[in-house]
């Protein structure tokens, strides 16, 4: 077909419109909260790179897979992970309206034996849900998270992501990664906390999971695990079972997150690149040693250098 | 902002073309190999109301989860499945490259021992593979699924998924549903062989996994089954492991659906349809009672009279 001279009119004026729009999306910075320096700066290069057509690091869309962990990478886990804070007031109260109750840990959390408590936080871990609907659960978590206040921030624990991070899972999303949480926190509470303040559906919210029991139209609580925890080799291991991917982006902050690092640095069919957190900004939040030991392809960002800003409310 | 002539005439422009366009998709019939009538209408019915914009059955797109069972649903079952015949092939190459190997099951299949392997056939099919890299594995079986020959048809594997369903799948993704497979036979079985014909990523191949070991790079399959097959209560129970969200459309074909046909007509947050197989169809397939029992919102689709074509190179 030969363009008439309306078509061509068109394309001009369409070609004239998508331009303008590309480039006012180029001039706004995706990630207003990281201070600028040779961290951001890569992490735009790189996406730059795998998305760019025809060039040499081109990354397929299919193949933009990207995982986060959860705890101290995208929201705050000190002095306690969120998880545990759930726990514990979940355990609470239920002691406290069943003053009768002798079984482990609840006579423990009533009479406040602290010793008993710390021996045993997995057992409150796994205590907190037992016998309640998984879809239940999850809103409890999300009205515990919108609620409860965290000790020292004074804040709901939901406006504890880090602004840096929900930036950068945005950005990564709008140039078409598959972004997963792999989280060693109970699935649950990760679909619970996670899905209001970073968006993501529930097949992208992986965490440690519970044995659970189908009743037909839902799902039951246990108190057991299920045979794999997501920490160190459960990541990679989840990775396989659940995304069936090698990634090409990573990003953690603990000896926990080393698999997942050591696996996503192994990809030798694209480009990648891998960060983790650290925690060394005292000041502003907590200065910690999470045990991450260097790789080559893996990048070391400062809490206290890259990120301009530690919350949205601030 | 007032429109001016300018823009009246382009917006003209668009909504004309756009409306062209989308009667010319209308008219294009997306489900050609099925025959015309009540399961096929049902089907279409379905996607239109639910993807109705404005409509009471509206359904938004993060919520148009689908998921399929493989054996006899979405290929050919019988006279084995095709998992069963891959084992096969596998163990009996094993065997014949090692004349000595004592270890079942490759002596009674050197030997053709068919009591000892009819009753150990758990053991030939988690045998096949043991010590294999994953992907190498997933390479294997779609190898094979290229060039092994069914008994009846004479044709590769691969040419063996039904026209009728690979045209079902393709125009719920084209309605942006996200479809799954949800398959008892392993997983990378699953992904080996499916990838091609049905095209979805691995994320989207769930099936009976392997306990695997993690290698810093890769996943070496081990011959010991996880946790969990993926038949009857194990297809809810993956469903949220891995989807988090109830189906609105689920396909099966025996009564190792069952589980997730109740799971998904127990959705009442939003319309849905499950759908069965009957397979009912000597004279160009087979015929055999897979148990598959009548529940509401469950509707029965004949092969013999829904399914125009069978395989895309009649």
């Amino acid at each position: 077909m030969k363009p008439n001279p309306l078509s061509r009119f068109l394309l001009v004026f369409v070609f004239a419109a998508t331009m303008a729009g590309g480039a006012s999306a180029q001039t706004k910075d995706p990630m207003p909260s990281w201070s600028n320096g040779v961290n951001k700066s890569a992490i735009v290069a790189f996406v730059t790179a795998v998305t760019k057509e025809g060039g040499d690091a081109f990354v397929p869309v299919a193949d933009r897979i990207a995982t986060f962990d959860l705890d101290g990478t995208l929201l705050v886990e000190q002095p306690l992970p969120v998880v545990m804070e759930f726990a514990n007031k979940y355990v609470e109260e239920v002691a406290q309206a069943n003053p009768n109750l002798q079984t482990q840990p609840y006579r423990a959390m009533r009479e406040g034996d602290q010793t008993y408590l710390n021996a045993n936080y997995m057992q409150v871990l796994t205590s907190a849900g037992i016998g309640l609907n998984e879809d239940d659960y999850r809103q409890r978590v999300k009205a515990f998270s919108e609620t409860a206040r965290h000790p020292r921030f004074n804040t709901p624990y939901v406006n504890l992501f880090y602004a840096p991070m929900r930036e950068l899972v945005a950005y990564l999303r709008a140039n078409d990664f598959k972004v997963y949480i792999l989280s060693g926190s109970s699935q649950g509470f990760v679909r619970g906390i996670a899905k209001g303040p970073i968006g993501l559906p529930n097949a992208q919210m992986i965490g440690t999971q519970l044995v659970l029991e189908y009743q037909g139209d839902g799902f039951t609580r246990s108190g057991a695990f299920r045979d794999l925890a997501t920490v160190g080799a459960g990541k990679p291991l989840i990775i396989e079972y659940q995304i069936g991917q090698k990634p090409i982006f990573s990003f953690g902050n603990s000896s926990g997150d080393q698999a997942m690092f050591e696996y996503t640095t192994s990809n030798k069919l694209h480009k990648n690149l891998s960060l983790w957190l650290e925690h060394d900004d005292a000041a502003r939040e907590y200065a910690y040693d999470s045990g991450v030991k260097a790789l080559p392809g893996l990048l070391k960002v400062s809490m206290k250098n890259d990120f301009a800003k530690l919350f949205d409310d601030e």
